[in-house]
């Protein structure tokens, strides 16, 4: 299964600081991460109960915004991305942008997983 | 049509700033923030026409980040959102969140669009 995750964790105080740091690397071990607080997953069913449910633990119900996608295939080949940035983080594995990324420019651009603008 | 929109614009220098608020107001023009660079808008094809371009026009194509996700009705209705976050912004419309949000809780807890937990 595709989830797309997005997050936003407070980081007004160091309890928060350190949530964030927990939240994106419980996601950097399962995916790749495309923008500062978005990361995509392609995992199978138990690795993404064990994901979600360190996601859960590690972030706070009262002050961090935890958000969960689930694409399909469909959806999946219809992901635009536009200008600067490529994943920098991934796990061993699966990952769209993975893919994307083991693609030389330009013909990365035309890959039809991901359309591609901007400079990469 | 459903799509998601998440950036990253870098706001290093006072032309950042000023890309991060016209890229946020073009998303609340036709969406509802349901995180801090994260909008969800419900649109016609003309409209996402419109809202796609006027992104692509205020944002730099080497130093900020752009993906649009499309879901469809099936992927709407699976996402989950976990802890703190009420939609910031909306536009007079349509947005899954707009609707999430008119159902009182704890009922809308058990809305069937979009599963919620955490205290908000």
């Amino acid at each position: 299964m595709f989830v797309l995750i997005t997050y936003d964790v407070s980081t007004v105080e160091k309890a928060g600081q350190r949530r964030l740091r927990r939240v994106a690397q419980a996601c950097k071990d399962y995916g790749t991460r495309v923008q500062k607080s978005v990361f995509e997953c392609q995992v199978g069913r138990s690795e993404w109960a064990t994901l979600r449910q360190r996601l859960l633990d590690e972030s706070s119900p009262v002050e961090d915004s935890l958000r969960f996608y689930f694409l399909d295939e469909t959806a999946v080949g219809k992901v635009e991305h536009h200008g600067a940035g490529k994943p920098k983080d991934s796990n061993a594995g699966h990952s769209l942008l993975k893919e994307m990324s083991l693609v030389s420019s330009p013909s990365s651009l035309m890959n039809p997983a991901v359309r591609q603008t901007g400079p990469n």
